[in-house]
């Protein structure tokens, strides 16, 4: 008998140009006596107009998350053994930023209320406790973080989300306004991680009618603003929201495939962000990928994108072992890409021919 | 300052051919000592083989609900004072069949925890406190009942929802296998309310890319059901459960219109039920949604259904102005259809003269 996964969904959704300014009222019914309202915020907008609109009250505190990296566990410990040792508890946890800074969001929540560090529940239903109140603003579309069960840290071992029930925002305030300001390059980087996460899902063996319609939903709004528009503008911002929304809730039936698993190798050696590395990666996966490739160059070009290259010149042989074995201990991702085989498939001379590449 | 909707979600979702099996697994955790879980299921499956699936244990309880007509709030007290005698108080309520079950079952559960009549509830916001767990599950698709914020009831003096953030579902149980023993009429009927519901939330004033993005997928899926489809076969199961769901979690930021605001006249004089009365009315609606009249008329006659005629014959003039008064308070759906100044549109003389043709 065939057990389909429980989805736990996001508890409250608020869609809207401006619906930022709703985040006090919000916020309101979850403030405890004593307790503050902590926003961590992707520190690009230190300097930004934004912060004077984040509604402070009373001790709430404003964290500028470094995002340089992405996340690690030791980066949630710390945040979160601050945090109780100036206050106690806290009312919340605000993520507004990037995929980096809500997965950290919800991570430091769920280390308010489970012991230990946040190492030792990278994994599966490791989480024991809910977290404390935790709502996600993205302003910067394309992760999914915003709807997803897990948060990806890179831990002293291994780069690996702490995917629980407990993990998923009670909040998403999802505003088309934010990512107004965002670096163009950033922005496609991004935007990218839907696009490739769809093209994964869409071919893989693992989908559903339920993660298919989203990720066909996702796709198709990813292929207009990014082929067919003539030049980013407000309606790029309002359905590349919904496309990260939609390829977010896609992945309840289905998972991401070869382009993310390599680029997981980089992030863990190199610390190479998750949107350009999934986009390094995605140009030499024609193999895999015809029509996807095809499509993402196409993409590339229109966009007038540089992508990095020669990312991986000079690493040595110790060094590309560590990236093939990351990569090729995301097991159900090579399985729903190259099925049950894939081992036969994807071997360890293929893979290094790959990372050489890039 | 514009404000929008904050919409609560439905808890937990599962899809799945088979999902069904899942239930008692999935309703372990909420079972409380000496409080059964109450099975509330649509009377069609009185002798059928589903009954012998559902998971009942010590006191649980199957009721059949008697969907001849639409719920009313004299039914959802009835139902929530016995089993208050009965059992003092159950661990939840399981919804299983359309959307006139799944609507009871939204009303008892909440029923079980608040004062009063269900009609004193009534309205937007006006449930005080959260019903008992309470879960869905769809054995037609097309209604949206199973992710919507409401339960459209019948009560002494109006047809109106109990519309709160403690109305959605808990958990959903999507399983596309459960619709295929419907008959066709009915299933047709049904999955005919998400497809006018799409055309009258896409052509509607209130839209945004939320909505928009879920309400093109339902209408992508519908076109492909009833239009595309050489016979019904089980992926036609699959694709309208998730149209179903996509056209009720479009209703987040958009409003039916012209057919449903009609159809709620017959329903509340005739008893009309909804699916078949949006159906009736719709055909007659060619001036307000041109295509989508012409392309309902061909899904109509390429599954050979016949829809029922002259429902008003020999109505009396009280009884005519009885459905005008029920559809012109309908105020949000006239608004979303024709504007602010649908009142200079849509006048009795013209309701008149539309409820005569039905």
């Amino acid at each position: 008998m065939s057990n389909f996964r429980n989805f736990k969904m996001v508890d409250y959704v608020v869609y809207g140009r401006g619906s930022f300014n709703q985040l006090n009222d919000i916020l309101a019914p979850h403030r405890k006596e004593n307790q503050p309202i902590v926003f961590l915020v992707d520190n690009f907008f230190e300097d930004k107009e934004l912060v004077a609109r984040i509604p402070v009250q009373g001790d709430d505190k404003i964290i500028f998350a470094d995002v340089t990296y992405e996340p690690k566990t030791t980066y949630v410990d710390a945040i979160a053994d601050s945090l109780k040792d100036e206050f106690g508890m806290v009312s919340g946890i605000i993520g507004i930023g990037g995929g980096s800074t809500m997965d950290l969001a919800k991570a430091v929540s769920l280390m308010m209320n489970n012991p230990g560090s946040a190492a030792d529940y990278q994994g599966w239903d490791l989480v024991k406790h809910p977290g404390v109140y935790k709502a996600g603003v993205p302003t910067l579309s394309g992760t999914g973080a915003e709807v997803s069960r897990t948060t990806v840290l890179t831990g002293p071992t291994r780069k690996l989300g702490m995917n629980s029930d407990f993990t998923p925002f009670n909040q998403i305030i999802l505003d088309p306004e934010l990512p107004a300001g965002a670096p163009a390059n950033q922005r496609f980087y991004t935007g990218m991680d839907c696009y490739i996460h769809c093209i994964e899902s869409l071919t893989g063996t693992y989908l559903n009618e339920f993660s298919k319609s989203y990720g066909e939903k996702a796709l198709e709004l990813c292929r207009y603003i990014f082929l067919e528009k003539a030049a980013w503008d407000a309606e790029c911002d309002d359905k590349l929201m919904m496309a990260s929304y939609a390829g977010g809730m896609s992945i309840a039936y289905s998972q991401v495939g070869v382009a993310h698993a390599v680029s997981y190798g980089l992030s863990y050696l190199l610390g190479t962000k998750h949107g350009i590395g999934n986009c390094i990666v995605m140009q030499h996966l024609h193999e895999y990928y015809p029509q996807g490739v095809d499509e993402f160059k196409r993409m590339v070009e229109k966009g007038g994108i540089e992508i990095p290259k020669g990312i991986c010149e000079g690493l040595s042989e110790d060094q590309f072992d560590t990236m093939i074995n990351v990569a090729l201990g995301m097991k159900p991702l090579w399985e729903n890409a190259l099925g049950k085989d894939w081992e036969k498939i994807m071997t360890r001379e293929k893979l290094r021919e790959l990372y050489g590449k890039l």
